[in-house]
């Protein structure tokens, strides 16, 4: 059995953590599915999804660490078809991956104790975001 | 068909890694299931699961190249709480990302030859770590 | 039900980039399945498997963000042994990670407007690589 979902969240971009835990948690709960994967999937290429604790401290070293490795206002060559501007954005989240996947069983998501599932969204502007949320099992 | 188990190992943190090949291995013979998809799935928010060649060398080279861009002594502000010390460990669980999923066919994990499945625990102190194992398919 | 395929693709090595968006379009048209979830799972520790935009300038910089991270030349203990020198393969491999999953709806991979799938190869001489493309679902 397979339960999709296609949700579209309201980014600022920049540097967005968008919290998407309990939309997955309520497809779960809505499919019936007791045991089995989900899987929590972005559709942009400037972004991702991680699993961490979500404390401010955390988040904010993030950002700090990642502007210190791959900083935004690096001479990208990406950026040298006037397109757009968000070649940190795209190292990033070639490291990061689009996607997550979760073990279900007794018809809950196995996370540890401090696990959020975050999308991070790092296109330089404001913009709807597709995220996938997927259960598959029986 | 889902099979899923959750283990717990006696880590030492710091920079631990944690072969969880065979018991996954064992899980998937246990099971029956001859093909689908295989997760290991780790609880934590301060490590992650990683698939490389076990050779002392890698490991080393990992642990060192992590102190360089990520290091232990940086001034996080996920230590202002003065609750735990650990910043770093989060920064780069983000990165590894908590799960790695592995095709199944003929009843066989489909890993490279050099391919080992690691837990890799950065907590700061010895605790037991929760680790998921998951076989679904057919 | 689930369709896998282990293909052999022709690599040059170094910073090698194929796409497999098409050959796993090709096997999730083939298998008939509707729903579920697609895997791309790459055999080999020295490289791995990513979602972006296949734009030169954003493979271009991927290549020299890492070169400056995780360069090549770098006293790596691994090469300590004298039997292969990439050290920097294995170490970018274990942040990028071997596979990504992808869901599937209406016999479609759900990938946003500009993913595309792409398996990175980092050996250090041409070599025939091996991944798995998987189709699992109803």
């Amino acid at each position: 059995m397979v339960q999709t979902q296609t949700i579209t969240l309201d980014s600022d971009g920049g540097f967005a953590t968008i919290n998407v835990t309990d939309p997955l948690r309520e497809l779960l709960a809505a499919s019936g599915i007791r045991a089995g994967l989900a899987t929590v999937y972005y559709q942009h290429t400037t972004g991702g999804v991680l699993v961490t604790e979500q404390e401010a401290g955390v988040l904010a070293d993030l950002e700090d660490v990642l502007q210190e490795l791959i900083p935004v206002e690096r001479d990208y060559r990406h950026h040298l078809r006037a397109v757009d501007f968000n070649g940190h954005a795209h190292i990033r989240a070639a490291l990061f991956g689009p996607s997550v996947t979760i073990p279900v069983a007794d018809g809950q998501l196995l996370l540890g104790r401090y696990q959020e599932i975050l999308v991070l969204d790092m296109q330089t502007e404001r913009a709807p975001r597709s995220v996938v949320l997927q259960i598959l099992g029986e």
